[in-house]
Order: structure tokens, then sequence, then C-alpha cells
């Protein structure tokens, strides 16, 4: 089964607004072998619309269209699938309840606009209760699915209903699907060990793409029925963490801070960062988690040695024999800061982000790593490759990858 | 004048991979008046291949065709061109000599592989001496356009030969363009401030598209030759930047951080940060900027109560009183961060990311800004919408804009 989406609208013709829910489709389609075969971009415009409708019949399986179904005048994409389909444009009923019920909590009326939204071919079946959407089959029986634009509505109709329906359309049954981020090994490694492995996983699909520095994983399992689908999923997911070994940074679609900070919360231990050549980062991803004032005491950025002196106590000897980029150093911060700040654990981050300070001894992208708790200090070192935001990219996500490894495999210790 | 533009590669249609190319184009074209009206994307596939061609060739003015064009066996898109021109496939003898030269002084030598990037149809012309690429005209005149798919080679190609080709075929003579971006203004205002000002300029051209928290203006201005465009452009961009009074925050392409660090090392200028809410975000974003260490002492990341007493000085009477997201709070936090630290610039944020720990006096998104310098401490107050990612990113552009405007009108001051 080969698919087709058209995505409809001047704001991504004319690139003012960012085109993703093609790529957020394809890349849960491809996993399952419904992938999408053609992707099409056009305007606001009844004709170009028709054009677009008559070669995606002409060639693929299904349809499913994103954009042109909001409140205003521009938005044509019920009224054209009406047209092409030979259709009367009607009101659903049901669809216009929903919408009254939504509205009357806020004491707001049913606008002409807002029924715009109730609007849709005869015969269609409305999507979702919140959204505007809807499905119906052609007159040689092959679904279209008409979607609102917007990422989050878009994103949740494909989950509730799209995704599950292509799917028992194409085998039989129910789907699950469960995502995994991978960090430390490269794509072609992480394809190479997963190679072969869905063959002995009956109704198992494996769909992977990279988000710099991470690889993302779709693990996805077709069933008899959706609980069967889950069952189904568990040995397949233990087979990819297997062969992956600790490399899966992060799951359940939770992004590696998240992790993070859900290990140092439910272990009730507090942190304090030390950040030299990642200036922030570390801390940015922390703090971008909910609650992240229950464990992240301080971060202290030392872009210069005199903090590092002030703010760690890092000592002017260690930076005199061995320059501020040295293990000897990420092990001072990182005691420093664990010390300093009255914290469970100290991580600390120096190294050479470039382009320029780089040394035959150590090149740009050389970063050192110290990770201290009430046990003692561990250092790491890392040769990183690519431009300035890469390097910082890498060693905050090998920074927060060492903190996960380390709470993952020891117990918790308290106290500085 | 409409285009169209056809992306090819597996790792696109299976959403391995973003596809990036086809919105950076479209942004570039559309004010020019001669935007892309239909984007296909297809994968390594040649019966799609010549579908998309052949419709492309009956509805639109011009193709790019961006993808396909390395050294594997999968990228085919050189020889489905030549077939569908009906064109024999052929090694450029300059191309193969411009490979030559670039792979000598690397030791490498020209193997079969490589030597694909010199094939094209029969009759077309070599676009870049370090990429693949090739264009010719269609039997009937229309200029076709193959372009790499790796985005930098796509882009440069655009901006040195696709994008003055097609206005100059378009209009008359040579496109001049420059990016400024925006911030503190809604989309809708930024464009009733605009609207109607390109009338004043014969063949200028106005596009902008939201980068959150950002809006992107590119101008753009069509002469008989380049001189002319540029200067033509002067008095386009005097009066944009009259209609938006201070909201431009950075020009020619630069970022707001670019800009900042540049005030900052030409007047040189020392700065510490005291992050409280935005987590690290504005060290982040500073220290992207390569030689930041020759502004940047240090960053304080005050996640505590404990870190802001401790660190900045702030007085324990001031978090009781007024409690620690006050402009209070971000006074003591910005005057702390320039005196402990000896640095000239102070610059602090403290403030409520969310989703929880609002109020009704200070809701979720209530923010404060202290500024310090030698000649004493300003604080800003400011309510932002949207989630905490949201929050977090508007607090550090304001933070970083603050500083801009400071650093624009005032003579430096030095020491702390």
């Amino acid at each position: 089964m080969r698919g087709e989406m058209i995505c409809i609208g001047d704001e991504l013709i004319s690139g003012r607004v960012e085109e993703s829910n093609s790529r957020y489709a394809a890349a849960r389609l491809w996993p399952l072998d419904i992938g999408l075969a053609w992707v099409v971009m056009v305007g606001d415009e009844p004709a170009a619309i028709q054009e677009a409708f008559t070669q995606a019949l002409a060639r693929s399986d299904y349809l499913i269209v994103s954009g042109g179904l909001g409140t205003t005048e521009d938005d044509l994409t019920a009224a054209e699938a009406a047209r092409f389909l030979g259709l009367p444009l009607a009101e659903h009923p049901q669809k216009l309840q929903q919408l009254e019920e939504m509205l009357r909590p806020r004491g707001r009326d049913l606008t002409p606009e807002i029924r715009r939204m109730a609007a849709m071919p005869a015969g269609a079946r409305p999507l979702d209760p919140r959204s505007a959407g809807f499905a119906l089959m052609s007159a040689d029986g092959r679904p279209l699915y008409f979607l609102p634009g917007v990422p989050l509505e878009f994103r949740r109709i494909m989950e509730h209903t799209v995704l599950p329906e292509l799917a028992a359309r194409a085998g039989a049954g129910a789907l699950a699907r469960r995502e995994l981020r991978v960090y430390g090994l490269p794509e072609s490694e992480v394809g190479r060990r997963l190679a072969g492995l869905t063959q002995n996983f009956p109704g198992a699909g494996l769909g992977y793409y990279p988000v710099f520095p991470e690889v993302h994983l779709i693990l996805s399992q077709r069933a008899g029925n959706e609980a069967r689908a889950q069952a189904a999923l568990e040995p397949l997911e233990r087979a990819v963490l297997e062969r992956l070994e600790g490399y899966v940074v992060a799951r359940g679609g939770a992004s590696l801070e998240q992790g993070v900070a859900g290990l140092l919360t439910a272990r009730g231990l507090t942190l304090a960062l030390a950040e030299s050549c990642t200036g922030g980062l570390i801390g940015h991803r922390l703090t971008s988690v909910p609650g992240a004032s229950d464990f992240l005491e301080r971060g202290l950025v030392v872009y210069s040695n005199r903090a590092k002196v002030e703010l760690l106590g890092v000592s002017p000897a260690t930076l005199e024999a061995h320059g501020a980029v040295s293990a000897q150093c990420a092990q001072e911060m990182a005691q420093g800061a664990r010390i300093n700040s009255g914290v469970d654990v100290g991580l600390a981050v120096t190294g050479i982000a470039g382009p320029t300070g780089g040394s035959a001894a150590k090149p740009v992208g050389t970063v050192f790593f110290g990770l201290s708790d009430g046990r003692g200090t561990q250092t790491h070192q890392r040769r990183f490759h690519g431009d300035r935001a890469m390097v910082k990219a890498q060693a905050a996500e090998t920074a927060l990858d060492l903190l996960r490894r380390h709470l993952e495999e020891h117990a918790p210790v308290r106290g500085s």
C-alpha cells in the first residue's frame, strides 16, 4: 500500500510557515510498509487543489490531506473535496453539536465562521471531537483523510485514527508503537546492529531517523488487537535494547533530559553544573523539564579561568600545569561544583568548541567531563567532530548521558 | 512566473531526513513574485521521477530539482533527467577537470563513483565548481535546475546562480537581498506597519516569516545590475527600519546574539549573566558565537534562592519581602553579577516559566530583567504567553534585546 499526502496552504508554499506534518506522517507510515510515495504541497488555489486530488487518486492507495480546514474564507479544503468527489457540502449535525458543546462553557457563540468547521462532503465521518477534519472513501474504496494543518491536531488525529486504521487496512488488527532515542553510536552502526531483527518478529516494523546528535527509533507492531500489539512490542523492545546495549538514552517518547530529571527526582538527589564550552546548554536542557528546581541547585558557566578558580576552587597550579581543557581541571570543576554548592552530584564540562583554540595535542572538539558524588570523582575524555554548534550539542548530550548511566548503575549517595 | 520544485530521495519520503530546501527556496522566491506554486517529493524511483518531471513541465514556468546527484547508484537524477529530455547522458569535460583539481591536493583519485558527479544530459551547464548540479533549458525554453540535496550546497547554488538568474528572467537585471530580524512586535503589527511600503520602491519585494520568537524579513530589490540593486536596497531598508523603530534586532543575516557579541567586543566590555528561569539559555546563545570568551566572564544559573544569595549577594530580606520573581531581586542579581565578577555589565533574568508556580499577582510568564553597569541598574518587567519552552525563549530573547538596546544607546562605561 503506497500513500500520498497533499499539504495545502499559501503559508506553506510561500515558505512563511514550516511544513512539518509530512515528515511526521512519513516517518510513522514507512516502518509499517504503508509509506508515502508522494508528498505534494500547493497553495490555497482551487485549480491546483483539484489537480493535486486528481493526480493523487490516479496513483496512490490512500490520501492524507493536511491544512485548509480552518474558519476563514481561504480555507478551501472541505469545499474542494466535495467538488472533487461530486458530493454536496453539508454541515455534519453531530459535529455541529460537538462545536456547540465545546463553546458553551467558554461563553462563546457558534458564529458562521466556526460553523465552517462542521462543513464536509455529505457522508463524511468527523475525525476528532476537538478539531476539524473528516474521512471518507473514494468511489473505488480508497481511504481519504482530511486533517487540520495545525501540527498538534494533525499528530493527535494521526496517532488516534489514521495510523491505526491504515495499519489495520494493510494487515489485520491494531498497531502499537514506541520510540527509543539512541546516542553514542553512528547511524550506520545502529543499522548494522539492528539488521534483520524484525524478521524474527512477524508484524514488526523498525524506522529510524537521525535527529542530531541522536538517532530516533520507531518500533511498531501490528497484531489482532491493541493489547496483543502492545504485548508483542515487549520482546522486540527488549531485543533492540540488548543489541544497542547502553546506547538507548531515552524511552517512551521522552527526551534524555526528561529521563535524567526523572532519575534525580526519584532518588531525591540534587545537582550542580559547571559548564565551560557548553556555555549553559546543559542547564538550558535540564531546565526545559518542568520541576527542574526540585533537583537543580545551580549552574556555573565558568567561561574564564578566573571564574573557574573563584566559583569552583580550581587550583591555579592545575590551570598552569594542565590548562583549562584537561582531565585534572574537569575533576576539580565537578568536585568544586558539588562541594561549594552543597549538593549530591557535580557535573562538569570543559573543552574546545572551536573554530579556533585547538592545538596538535588538544584539537578542536576535545572535551573533558567530570562527574562527582560522595563516592569520588570520575573523568572522561571525548573528541567530537563538526562545527561549534555540533561540538556543543555533542558535549551537552554526552554530559547528560554520563549522568544518566551513573544514576542507572549506582545506588544514590546523598550529601556532598 | 510560477515555479515548481521536486525533491528526490528515499531518505526524504521515509521521513528519515528533514526536507528543508523547499522552504528555503520558497521563502526567497515568493517575495520576487516568482514563487513556487508546487513542491513535490518523491523517492528514488525512476517511474515516479519521470511522472513528476512530466507533470511539472505541464504546469510550471521553471523547475528546480533537489537531490539524487551524489556518487552512489541510487542517485538517479542526472540519468532520469537525460531520459526525460531525450538527451544522452555524458561526462562534462570541464566538470571532470574541476573534480580532478579538487581531489589532487587531497591525494585522492577520480574513482568511478566520483566521476558520476560529472555526468549530466548533453548540453547541460555545470552550476558550481565544488558541487554536483547542472542547468539546461527545456525544448520550449523553460529553465530547469538540478541541484544537490545537501542543504549547504543547495543554498550556495540558489544564492549565487538560481535566484539571480530567475529574477533576471522575470524582470530585467540583477537581484539584491537583505535579511532583517524583528522582535517585540506581533507578526500582524509588523505586517500593518509595512503595508504598502514596497509600492514606493519599484522592483522591491518584502517577504516575512516567523521564526519564534522573531519575525524574519527578506528585503529584495531588482535592478539593471548588482550595484544598482544594492544601492536601491538602501532607502528600502532605511524605510523598514524607520517603520519598525527599534524592533529590528539583527541585520545582514546575523543573529541577535551575534550582534550583541559584536557590540560588546567592539566596545571592549565584559559581561556576567545571572539566569534563573532561562536556566542557561542566554549563556548558550552567546557562547554559540565564536570568540565569546573575549567578553563573557561567567554565567550564573541561580535556580535556588541559596544560589542567588551565595553567588550574587541577593539579600535574604529581599527574597522574603518580594520573592525571587521581583524587580528588586532582578536588580540585586544584575548588580551582584557585575560586582562579584568584576565585569563591566551584569544581565539578570528571574521569572516563572511554568507550567506551575504562578499566582494571581504573578501569573506564569511573568519575568523580571535587570541590567547593571557603572552608571547604575535598571529593571524591566514583561508578561509572556505560551508553554515553558516559549516563555524561556522569549525571556532569553528579551534579555539579549535589552542589552542590545542599552549598548546601542549608551557610551560604554568600563569597570564594575
